[in-house]
């Protein structure tokens, strides 16, 4: 932390900081400038809350130099993390493809939609057994039986599961049935949800929240490897702004800005980040292009009927020539699909 | 719904449109207007998803114009609802001044505060037990034994307790000790514990997430008035924007905003709303002006001490220099403390 | 400015940040932690471009820690400026009430809204001649002819003229006519603009930009004091964010940080800032209670019938009533309308 | 537009709305809903303001439903508009790489960094001379000697030139030295430079301002296609949200919503867009991938020394190497360098 003090403060004001940084066992270091002296801080374990020392006689302004992220930090393991989702590498070479309904309707729909995006060249199947939804008069999910309608469609194309877990229940069942925990936007701070997935013995796929920092997706995969799971991969979905055309927007440069700070895998998730099907399929290439570790996009094989968000669907015929705009571009950045 | 025609439809695309209407259905009743064709759907039950319709040939654009809010509306019940708090109406003429600190950090400290804000004209006293953090390595709350320190507060004091609780379990808890459950920002759209709130027989008071939209707020207390609690009290917090002077923006607009859709009262927090003790009180007052139901405010004995969230603490003086203050808005909008 | 180096960094990477800083003309002040070494800098004039130092081996993040501001700020100028429009004083004990129509339309109706706002309390009066609209199919305001009548109108009622120049050719015209230069939101970075503003002879009211921070709001202030006109006034107006219920986000918490940094006086308009008529008057009394120094209303004698912005115009019956509030609410702040 | 009434609105008070809007010369279409009436009307020739209904008895909600623009939409025009800046084509099959230091700084450094991006394979070259900056204590640019360098290194190289203009009397210089007029983000609503610009000889980029909507974006070309000038670009540099780890959200989903409703090529300015040189290569290979018309790029030959943007720019080398990576990345979608 560095302390900025007015260019009109006494050396007693400066004395008080000091003396008040000591008093926490901190040290202080003095720093006189040609018009003001700033204080650095040091001996802090954790982020302190600036603003602590921010009522102090003199005291111009504070900053935190600090973050509390640690174990999902590059200056913590240096190399990147692959992560294993039923035998599927997620941060290799390989970019990974999730594909698959948004909801699991029936078990017709699932095992369709998997046959297909599967001969379409999907790694994983993805699906909704919980569906968290604004408003509680809309379809909420198949619960426990859409987990074994996804565990089938496994059985038949053997394609492994990604699917969400909206509470602490529900992670105990989708433990037991698919490959990989999903955390949603809108749980990315419910923190007893993250110790859970933390304690699960499944990879978690943890989506940034509509209206968050890096640090505090970051912080929210960090409350996971806390707990012991070390098999976290990030997912950037959209963030909220004023657009008027589309339902997010999607923030792709923070693809890069991962990478440079963590040593964790990062999926885009453009039918979310975009709400609008058209869109899928160019952001997905602009997803590969900015260097993701692979793509979680939602295909339906009739998503004018689809349940729920058949807007942002795309069909296995659309998903099937986007795949192979993918394998050009991922042969660009050095990878491959 | 309104679907916009391409000035250039054809009569066979708005044949179209409105057959694919009529097969969900639905009633289509086309207008015809001297640019373009306007094609207004009736007999919708639920919100329909707009992009649907957003494909077929000849649409140039689709416009959802109903929300799915129903209970929680005026429409629904016209006149103001008045929630009552351990004998504490919110709602009424009134304000409610909901006091105490960011945490319950000790024996000590929890009665104290009580004392104070107790003499200084609070009618409730709140206090965390449970505190959601970004960091996993910051303080978490004492948990059960927090809330048994609020118990006796409120035996000593006489002032009704709200404190939070962040999952399910948590709710058993916080109805057992507590007079009021509240729902943190960050557990906004934690459907799960919404529904558990909902039926719970203390009342709720629901924060507006960091980004959620008024219908988003609004469909969120919807959830909890669907189980059948109808005691739900909104509460503004402050939204995420780009400010680089305050911890979130403080969206007073949303109180006549809530007023004119809603029954339910709603409080303002300019605690979370500004992040900075200097901002409290400024705020607290527009918020009184605004037209709010009561304040939600932090405050401590001994802030630069506080375990969590000290910045944005006042103290017990301020706080009663400020209720003061609040006495006199009242008085101007029609309202007493 | 202070450069955090990664924990990992070795002496040489320190020392060549050490150099690379000297080599600036600038002094490096390395300061040891137990983890990792900060290095502050001094003797910069300016504000630092922060990431020039970013590429640097061994350089984990650099942080600014200075603002760029001087003549607008409390440390240059701790006493609260007051700015003289015409004989009124905007930032002294009494509210400044700005009131009139979004645009001036005819002499009828300048002069009718004139003696209506002119009897029920207000200040100055504000009348649009040049409107910059989003569309160039909209009335775009009457030129010169609209700055002639609004002359008239203080002629008749005694109320100097506050209007808006959205050039450089029209500040010439609005200092020849009015009392006080408007510098609108879409053109509060328009440099060439604010550089004029700053060699006119009247003073400016500077409406804060949609998406501007407090920083770049000061900064643009701070080029029309660097011309040498210190008479500026600042005025919040709204922010643009995801709000779903309103034209922008009124944001009130810029009040007191202006106070706190800066030493001009601000003004609050509530009709931009809402959009909407209903909630013009509860957000008026807002800024009041928060602390602004004047308020800046539009007021039209027939809303459904303005040229613009019809909807956000309250009546002069609205606006005797609102100010009888904003007089009891000053006098709870320690003013006076 | 599409006025819905309350459940509960009275026969009278739907005639009354009825009445007002054929009051306006409009004509009023009601459709009876089972839960409500919903009223269409037709007729109008601008967009009307929506709320200036909203006020009248029985009234709920308003709903805007046509947009302003006419001349840049694709209803307009449907085929592709190809703008010609000194002989290359911007909006063809070719995407234009546009290359420079962000500000001319001297002789040998625009000469330097020309034959270098020449080389490379860029086939514009951009470098500010006249530069909107923050403060006004920043280098602004070597103004009309700026021009003469570049106009110099275009006879040199061969690439025709881009350059900013910041006022009127600006375009006067732009339109005599320069190939394209480019319109800053901070001027995206400036409309006297706008129609000045739309009066020009030259073609005009116009870049996103940092808070606009699309239909803002839109409406601000149509300012200058209203004035006759028809060779507008648009270029995407990054909206302005709460990201805490770049300096702007570069927002790539625009470029297929401008595609769907306009016929104009639509650049994409990856330096501005991030603020971070090791996510300009990352960004840029998005924006081939999503389909823009080109990519306007910030080159340096000594980023670490120049004047202004420094940090955001990248050296001669990485645009070389990014050019073949672009080059890749065409093909995939059917174009070309």
């Amino acid at each position: 932390m560095l302390i900025v003090m007015r260019k009109d403060a006494t050396p007693e004001q400066i004395g008080g900081v000091t003396a008040a940084v000591e008093a926490r066992g901190l040290k202080a270091h003095p720093i006189p400038g040609a018009q003001r002296t700033a204080i650095g801080i040091t001996g802090n374990k954790d982020a302190l809350d600036a603003p602590a020392f921010e009522s102090l006689p003199g005291v111009l302004e504070v900053f935190r130099i600090s973050h509390a992220y640690k174990l999902v930090s590059r200056e913590a393991k240096p190399e990147d993390t692959v992560v294993n989702i039923g035998g599927v590498a997620i941060g290799g070479r390989r970019l990974a493809l999730v594909a698959g309904p948004c909801a699991v309707e029936s078990r017709e729909q699932i095992l369709t939609v998997a046959r297909r995006v599967k001969e379409a060249g999907a790694h994983l199947l993805r699906g909704g057994a919980f569906k968290p939804r604004t408003s509680p008069y809309s379809f909420q999910g198949l619960g426990e039986e859409g987990l074994r309608l996804l565990a089938e469609a496994r059985e038949e194309t053997g394609l492994p599961v990604v699917t969400e877990a909206v509470d602490v229940e529900g992670v105990d069942l989708v433990e037991k049935y698919a490959d990989a925990i999903q955390i949603g936007a809108r749980n990315m701070q419910n923190f007893s949800l993250l110790r859970r997935a933390g304690r699960a013995k499944k990879p978690v796929i943890l989506k940034r929240g509509m209206s968050a920092t890096l640090e505090e997706f970051l912080m929210s995969a960090e409350y996971i490897l806390a707990e012991g799971n070390y098999q976290v991969v990030l997912c950037e979905r959209g963030v909220r702004t004023f657009s008027d055309f589309s339902r997010n927007t999607l923030d792709l440069a923070v693809v890069p800005a991962v990478k440079k700070i963590s040593h964790l895998p990062i999926l885009v998730d453009p039918s979310h980040g975009t709400g609008r099907r058209e869109k899928v399929s160019p952001l997905s290439r602009a997803a590969a292009a900015v260097g993701a570790d692979g793509l979680m996009i939602e295909v339906h094989h009739d998503p004018d009927r689809a349940l729920s968000d058949g807007p942002q669907s795309i069909t296995p015929e659309m998903f099937a020539s986007l795949v192979r705009e993918i394998a050009q571009i991922a042969g660009v950045v050095g990878r491959a699909v």
